[in-house]
């Protein structure tokens, strides 16, 4: 696989030969989805980064683990995966070397800018700053860094990789895309992890069959099928994992401490983003001990209200925090009880980003949607999966139900 | 597990104990899906007899292997999986120990009528005796048959077990029926041993939450995306494995190779049901040597159509094996080709059995296309992968798609 | 299996017939490892107490994720695979029910003895408290204590639990001892999270051959080859995970770490004891600054000694902490660097508990070591792999490797 | 991956680009172990000849799925798996393009001198031809033949291919040595095949660590676990598997059952030796129709005697095939029996051939036995598993016992 490697990566390499003649440049980590991961000289540089190792201890799942108790895996090594099918797109793909070695340093640190807990901080923090976890430009041109200097040493440009971690540009929807590798390895982790079939998309095959038509990635001819796998996959894992009831609550609850937190000590946004799940951890313990200590007991609220769209005024699902957070001290008022008690959950609209997957079919690129007739079908499952909770302390969810529901105007 | 055994059973194992006080009469078999099944004394004696053996040499996925190399899993194994499942779906549900017996017996059993290939054989058999594969009484109730003396030994009624096998009754269901154990492990292995992810259905789940309410089998409360998954797999299978082109272009050879070989020799349709597959191997091989050695040695027939329901005039999916026939006589005609080098090859309209899966919803029974917008979505997609083929030697593809485009009334 | 299920375990579930007849007192988890593990109304009572749900946040393998990205998996999934194991050894070896109860609450509480980072901390806390971490009455007999409290309403002795975690009487072998289900559950789990294959035992056999045997656990005829599995499959765990030199070295700062946590705040060893894994880091990152944020960032020593049993004096396998100490504070100074740089690690011996494992052989129980040619083997190859170590600063190798030689006299 | 294809190969594949631009000129394959496999064009036209096409008819295990009943796996992927593991080590052996593609087409095409059912009838084949299987220049280099006339077209040397199988030459060891990808890939497959777990080594490990020095095929340093992982490996799958009583009762029953057919009908054993599975089985069925029958339905004969190494006379283990045959029939004649239904059964002595593995350790290149302790130790374990073996119907196995330990001199 030698010639794949950049020139920068090979001359760096060149007095190391433990890999043998036509490899020599590459180390390898086991990954217990990936088998061996093969790192370029490049991604062994930006492994060692404090921006990178943090992330070995940035849960991928963060509240998930309380319904699956294996699902313990990190953003490091998602990261490590995330990488190699990047690199192993590569091979298929008509792009430069330069180009390459660009998108090889963006898969590696597409999830740098996580707060912890990953996404379960993303709005917390999208709140306080206007920023989501993959505008990273902040972190990777900043000189004073030590991730912004590794890649200027290895002569690749911060701002470029950052831009590519956008998703922009026809080659960042590799990375950030509705094809993208971080969803290849995120559905087959994930299954891999929580012990649930459903995430078992075919991603060796995926990989090979993306190609650039036109300045946008595609799918190749005959892939329909395998295109629809990873929307359903989507679909199913949504349903039996990314958003259990059990791990909604515990992540709205971890919501709600985040921002008691932020509230009431003098730890600012910049510092609380940059944490990682155990700092998170203890400090809410020492800030929001009520809060802290059901989560670190899985002492949960249970749901006062679960219900579907149809049951909702119209309008309820476009709702925004503010008015969330209006809501909940209503609900706690007619209840009776401390505001901080109820938490009012409503998730935005299903969006199905993969159903615009481009597809070649009979030689045309089309839009999986218009290709394939199971979107409808998908869209329409997980439309009427949406559901809005209201949660609280267990013993209080009978007349936490009742006003939440003549509070939110609920059927 | 002792407890679930029949007195029948604990009787006649009574002096084995191989296997500790609490569960003295299991064997365990390893199964490279399973790991260890348990087989009761009544599997043990039937699995002995030569109609189950028999199975060994009968593949589960005929020509599917000229696809999927490694897909050469037997009848035999499935039906111990089958089995498996059946007996840990018991645990679960009400049924007497009686009934328990009878259902396990039909599990282990439900395959025995298959001829050699499996499915692929199904019609040729059908067209000439007007059964189908799971009308087993011949076989069961005929007292000279070693499997109806091994039932009757073991104090079931042949008879039962045979309407179990086709479906009948309510709780027949388990064995034959849109929720059975036996498409709970085919999908399953079937991905096995393709390679193929997408039959990774959670057969654990399944098995566990089947119930029996007012005498229907049902899956229980919460189990939507369960059933939805399983008529995913199906769906997947069905595009990847089940009908690739290849696999139906060998699978109707075999069909119109075993039709002539039945035609020349003067094996009767009877003792043809009964052979193993390598019987038929070697009587196509000196029977019917042109087509016989193309199997062999993988030589297919090429498409010299494939096309959707959209292009083919209205009730064309309907037309039967003898209009087929006709056809193809009429394309080879026009072609200039011999009439046995052409196959025109119409798939039945694709149904989807599981849609009509019971699935318990808000302590409703309810069908699962009522509960599921995904059922529609399903079934669009299914019918836009229906093709119809019409296949030739390499060489004449080109005058016989033409011939077959007039013929056929082909957009 | 329903029959199994103590009537304690009965009556408390009677009113809630979740899963129909059979088993109506089963709460299924999925794990990872061993698909869904049902929990009987003891266990389910047991895992909502804090000392269990403490286990979510202490990892299996510690340090060893530093070479393995995946080997993040914790002390509870692996209590909830031993407590599924033990289940399943009861349902073939003869115990009365009241003992089954008090077997599966002893697996599934086997680990809450473990300090932060389990065995990594073994060590610092026996040497201030004298206690291992498998004497657990201190916490499971303080009446204070909800996990005592629990275990009372349960009717269950907790010092009988305290004692079966221990491994005495003859049947507390099963949870600990050399055939016991802590090792098959963690050789499995730990390649499963690893990648490594090596652990891949066959553990659905092992436990299904276990027997008491006038009072002794066993594994049944025709097991040899299955018990040296087990023993090889630990030898090459440890060879290429357990004692790899990067977690050997990890585990060295952070004992090193800990002490010195532990003689500057003014943490009690106590309360050292109970502190999950994320407490320990930021306690670690705030009071050790320097071993702390090393071990954080991944910037470890690096080896300026690694030797063999050959090399080393005799006797040097048994000094002991004060002199290992004391070395490390002659060596620095002859090297001439901070005495705090410098960490001297000399492993015990090793042992190998399995070989003592009792086998039936032709009828008569033998010790594995006189069964197996191989286990001599084994052992051999086990003292060929035993390293002493000493390591320091990467860019004071050379200097504190001489010094380290000449103090610890080595070839 | 491009650079390692020869240029004979992509010169063919010009025309075709299904696999965008780095990767033209490969076919990618499903395979059950290694996921997908990549024909290169060379593998692609050798695949398509009868040679290899008949592997898909010959199993790998023959005779042990009648005791591993999924073990139903063929020599032809098997095949393909050699390949495609001899195609990866390739990458980091220093070999010419020219070596490459001989070495490719000798992994691909190692198992075409099979006889049916493989390994069991090695000894049939070799006691009237004198030639072992991997003797296969008669097939490579016979200018009739399909085989050789792709070889020639493709510019390859067909002497050259059956040298390299036949293990000749440094390099050949890769396909036929003690560190053959060969070996590699059986094991990992028959574990995945016959769902034991004994067989899991770390091939992506292996495959990559190979090197040459001096001319030597050595595993690189650091590998002396990964080389005794091999061997142990072995050594297990010997125990459970490859060795298991039933399965060498079928086989020394389906080596007499050949040894009659060929004495009885007129078929040369040079037919005999390109037959399939199939062939074979109707064959048996109707020459040798009491053994052939017995094969179909597994009603195989009993261990009269099944007795250690220690207790039989010295010299036993190297007794002929023809002194072996005069024993049956004095021990039918003691018993009373038809000679016909007597069979003895004696093993060679067990070999390790993976013991002289060539390792590097500290610089030097060693053989395993050497620096290894546990060599010793498994070859130990493997002399006490050697058994001899005397068969014969189940109701005669008293008498026919008695006469053995007479006859054959047995303690």
């Amino acid at each position: 696989m030698g010639q794949r490697r950049s020139k920068k990566g090979r001359e760096q390499a060149e007095n190391e030969l433990e890999w043998g003649p036509f490899d020599p440049t590459m180390k390898p980590i086991k990954d217990s989805v990936h088998d061996y991961i093969a790192l370029d000289p490049v991604a062994e540089a930006l492994i060692d980064t404090p921006s990178v190792q943090r992330l070995r201890n940035v849960k991928q799942l963060s509240t998930v683990r309380l319904v699956y108790p294996a699902a313990n895996h990190t953003r490091f090594e998602h990261s490590l995966g995330v990488y190699h099918l990047a690199d192993t797109a590569i091979e298929y793909l008509d792009v430069d070397a330069d180009t390459a070695d660009h998108l090889r340093a963006a898969a590696l640190l597409h999830d740098v800018g996580h707060g912890p807990y990953g996404h379960q901080t993303e709005d917390v923090i999208h709140r306080r700053t206007g920023r989501d976890h993959d505008e990273v430009g902040w972190l990777l041109t900043d000189p004073d860094r030590p991730v912004c200097q590794a890649l200027e040493r290895l002569e690749l440009d911060p701002e470029r990789v950052a831009t590519l971690i956008e998703g922009e540009g026809h080659i960042g929807a590799l990375v950030s895309g509705e094809l993208d590798v971080d969803r290849m390895d995120y559905l087959t982790r994930d299954a891999h992890h929580t012990g649930v079939p459903y995430g078992a998309i075919d991603h060796g095959r995926l990989v090979r069959e993306l190609r650039l038509e036109n300045g946008r990635l595609v799918l190749g001819e005959g892939n329909v099928a395998t295109a629809e796998s990873m929307l359903y996959s989507r679909a199913l894992m949504n349903a039996v994992v990314y958003r259990h009831h059990v791990s909604r609550i515990a992540g709205a609850m971890l919501d709600r401490a985040c921002e008691r937190y932020l509230d009431r000590s003098d730890a600012e946004i910049g510092e609380f983003r940059r944490m990682a799940d155990h700092d998170l951890l203890v400090a809410l313990a020492e800030h929001v001990p009520a809060l802290g200590q059901r989560l670190e007991h899985r002492d949960l609220y249970k749901r006062a209200v679960w219900t579907g769209i149809e049951n909702v005024p119209p309008g309820t699902a476009d709702v925004g925090y503010e008015e969330q957070r209006r809501a909940e001290h209503e609900i706690a008022e007619a209840a009776g009880i401390d505001p901080g008690d109820v938490i009012v959950d409503i998730p935005d609209r299903p969006r199905l980003k993969e159903s615009s997957t481009s597809v070649v079919v009979d030689g045309v690129v089309q839009r999986l949607e218009d290709a394939s007739e199971l979107v409808r079908g998908i869209r329409m499952a997980e439309r009427a999966r949406w559901r809005l909770g209201v949660y609280c302390p267990e013993e209080r969810t009978e007349q936490v139900g009742e006003a939440a529901r003549d509070v939110l105007d609920l059927r």
